[in-house]
C-alpha cells in the first residue's frame, strides 16, 4: 500500500466502468472481481447441486462468524466479537434495546443532529414501543462530550457524519460516556474500511455499521454488530431469533441465548449477500489501515485544494482539519443539486444531500490522484460555464 | 397444471441434480433455472456498471413492493399489501410489536405448541423488553380456538405445523380471534407456495413467510409481510427504519411513517437476494393454486400409501385428512434420524426433526409420482436391510 495514490494496487481488484471517476464509494463500493464467481459458484454448485445440504457442507451457517471476523480485523474488534446479518437500522435497534436494559433507572438516548436519521428513527421507534418515559435529546455534534450526563442510558453516535465528513474522537466520547455511567454505541458506517478504528482500546460496548460503502459488499449487503466481550454474557437479546439461540437446531419453546456474540443473530442469514461479501472482504487481506488512512488523506487534502484554487464559489463543509475528517469531502453550494447532476451525466460520480451540500468519497483502494484531478477539470468546467443551469439537470431523481 | 404429477410442465424450470429426490422444497427449494442469469446480470450489469445509479435506472428501490405483490398474488393479498425485506424472525417482531400498540389494555400473546420456535422466542423477546406483564401463553394446536379468550391481545399461528404438516382452519380461527377481540397475526412460512390462501377474504390482521421454502427463492431469502389495508395506516412501527419513513431521502430528523406498507420495510434491502427471489417468482406466473394443491394432495395420499403398505414400523404423524394437511408428510420412527441420513446418502433428501419425525415435502412444481414411488423403493430398503443402523448414519451432524 506504500505508493497507494500512484500506483493503486488493489484498483485491479474492481470492476470500474470505463472512463468513470467513481467518488461515491461511501455510499455504494464498486463490485469487486472476486464477487461475480464466488456468486456464481454459491448458487449454481452450492444451492443448485447441495440444496439443503449446503448448509452443512458449504457452512452456511458458519458465515456470519467468519465474516464477522473479517471485518472485526479492520475495525480493532478480537476475533469472535462481530457478527453479520440484517440491516444496520436492526443492528442499532438491537443495540439500543439492550443498553436500556443495561442501565434501567436512566431514561435519555443521547445522540447528535449529524448521525444518519436511521439511527435516530430506530431509538425514536424504541422508546414509542417501550412507553417507560425514555427520551431522544439530540444535540449538536460539538456539543456530545457535554452532554453526556448522568442520566444518559447510552451516546448513539455515529464517528463519521454522513453529509460532512465530520469525524468524531472515538476515545474521548466513549471515556466521557463511561465517566457518566453511559453504554456507548459507535455506528462505523463511514468509518469501517475508511478510517483506522480501535474498537478494543477504546473500549465501547457496542459498534454496528454497514458493509456496502467503503467494504464493498454490494446493495443492500449484510451489517455487522460489535459487543464488547466481558458483556455479551449478560445482554438479554430484544430480538431473540432462533440462529441467536443456544441450540437452534434442538426447536426448544423456550429462548436461551447462545454463547457471546452469535446471539445478536436473529434469523437466517441471507447467504447469497453473504457469499459476495466475503469474497469482497478478500480484497483487504494484507491492507494495512494506517497506510490506507495516509493515502485517504492525501487525496482528500488534494481534493480540498484544487476545488478551493479553481471552483471558489463552493465553500468547504467538511472540517479543515484532515484528523477530524472522515474518508469524504463535502462541500456547500446553492446550486449543488445541478452541478452535481452535471457531474454524473460526464460521470464524475458523487452524490447530493439536501440542502447544499455535495458529497465527494476518496477510497484509496480504486481511487488515485490522476482521478481528483480529473474530477476538479471537469467540477470546474461544469461551474465556469454554468453547465449544471439546464432543466435536466434540476429534476429531482428519487435516491441522489 | 392439469396433469402436474405426471408432466410435471415446470420441472424444466428448476435445476435438480441428477438422481437426486428432492423431498426437501418444504425447508429450502432448488434454484429456478432463470435465477443465475438473472443474478449475474444483476451484479456484473446493474452493480458493477452502474454503481450507485442502480437505486434509480434498475429500480432497486421498487423491488420490495413488486416482488410484494407477486407473493401477495399467491396468498389472496391485494396489490400493495405485501412488502419484501428482512427475516421471518423479525417480521414476526413488526407484526407482533404493532398488535400489542392495538390492544394495550390487554396482556396474553395466545400461540400453539405446533408453532416454529423462532416465532415463539420473538414473543418472549418482546415481551421481556416491554416489560408490561405480557405473557406468552402456548396450548396445543387443537385447543387454540378454544383458547382465545377477551384478555388476548393477538393470536399468533403457524398455519401449517413444521413438524407434522398439520393445518389450521385460517378461516375459523381469525373468526375465532376477531370474536374475542384479539388481532390476527398467521406465519405462512409453510403456505406460501404450497396450499391455497385467502388473507383478503379471511381478515386477519398481519401476515408474515418466508420464501426460501416453497418460493424457492434461495438460502436467506427475504421475508414478506401483510398489513390489512384498513389498518395499515394507523400502525406506528416498533422498527421505524428510514426506509419506512415517508421521505427516506429527506433526510428529516423525526421518523414519519410512509403510506400504507411501505411503513413496515426497514433498512437497505438485500438487493441481490431481492434479485434472485424476483426471477423465482416468474416461475409461479400462470400456476392455479387451487390446481397445485390438487397435485400436492395427490402425491401425498399416495406417499401414504405406499409407506404404509411397504413399510410398516413407521407411524403417520401427519394428519390422514388431506384438508388437515399442508404439503409435507411426517412420520414417527424410532430410528428416524439415521433412516433419514441412510436416505440422504442414497440421494433421497428429505429432513429430520426431533425427537422421531421424518419430514417429506411434496412440491408439484418438480416433484411426481415417480419420484413418489423411487423414494418408497429405496425407503423400504433401508428399512427392510436395516441399511441405517450403521455408524456413520447415527452421527448428528449441525443442520438435517
Amino acid at each position: 500500500m506504500k505508493d497507494t495514490c500512484s500506483h493503486l494496487p488493489l484498483r485491479n481488484a474492481f470492476i470500474l466502468p470505463e472512463g468513470m471517476i467513481y467518488l461515491d464509494g461511501n455510499s455504494l463500493g464498486p463490485l469487486p472481481k472476486s464477487v461475480p464467481a464466488r456468486l456464481s459458484r454459491m448458487v449454481t454448485d452450492e444451492w443448485g447441486q447441495h440444496l439443503i445440504k449446503g448448509w452443512n457442507v458449504d457452512d452456511w451457517m458458519g458465515q456470519p462468524a467468519r465474516v464477522g471476523d473479517m471485518v472485526g480485523r479492520l475495525i480493532g474488534a478480537p476475533a469472535g466479537t462481530v457478527t453479520m446479518g440484517d440491516t444496520l437500522s436492526i443492528k442499532v435497534y438491537q443495540a439500543l434495546a439492550a443498553a436500556v436494559k443495561m442501565r434501567p433507572e436512566r431514561r435519555v438516548i443521547l445522540s447528535d443532529s449529524g448521525n444518519f436519521p436511521s439511527d435516530l428513527y430506530m431509538a425514536q421507534g424504541l422508546i414509542a414501543q417501550l412507553e417507560q418515559g425514555h427520551e431522544l435529546r439530540v444535540v449538536a455534534p460539538d456539543e456530545v462530550a457535554g452532554a453526556i450526563t448522568d442520566d444518559v442510558v447510552a451516546v448513539l453516535i455515529t464517528q463519521v457524519d454522513y453529509r460532512t465528513g465530520r469525524m468524531h474522537d472515538m476515545g474521548a466520547i466513549t471515556r466521557a460516556a463511561h465517566a457518566a455511567g453511559a453504554v456507548m454505541i459507535w455506528d462505523l458506517a463511514h468509518s469501517a474500511g475508511a478510517v483506522p478504528v480501535d474498537l478494543d482500546g477504546c473500549g465501547a460496548e457496542f459498534a454496528v455499521g454497514c458493509t456496502y460503502k467503503y467494504l464493498n459488499g454490494g446493495p443492500g449487503a449484510p451489517a455487522f454488530i460489535y459487543v464488547r466481550p466481558d458483556i455479551v454474557e449478560d445482554l438479554q437479546p430484544a430480538l431473540s431469533g432462533w440462529l441467536g439461540h443456544d441450540a437452534p437446531f434442538a426447536f426448544e419453546p423456550e429462548y436461551r441465548p447462545a454463547m457471546g456474540i452469535e446471539r445478536m443473530r436473529v434469523g437466517t442469514p441471507p447467504v447469497l449477500q453473504m457469499a459476495a461479501l466475503e469474497a469482497a472482504m478478500e480484497v483487504w487481506e494484507g491492507v494495512d489501515m494506517a497506510e490506507l488512512r495516509a493515502a485517504s488523506v492525501a487525496l482528500c487534502e488534494l481534493f480540498i485544494g484544487e476545488v478551493e484554487a479553481r471552483c471558489p464559489a463552493l465553500t468547504l463543509a467538511s472540517p479543515r482539519d484532515a484528523a477530524m475528517r472522515g474518508s469524504q469531502v463535502s462541500f456547500h453550494f446553492e446550486h449543488g443539486y445541478p452541478v452535481m447532476q452535471a457531474l454524473i451525466a460526464r460521470d464524475v460520480i458523487g452524490d447530493f444531500r439536501a440542502p447544499d451540500i455535495m458529497r465527494f468519497g476518496f477510497t484509496p483502494l480504486y481511487v488515485g490522484e490522476d482521478e481528483v484531478r480529473g474530477a476538479v477539470d471537469i467540477l470546474a468546467d461544469v461551474l465556469d460555464n454554468r453547465l449544471w443551469d439546464r432543466p435536466e439537470y434540476k429534476e429531482k431523481s428519487r435516491v441522489t
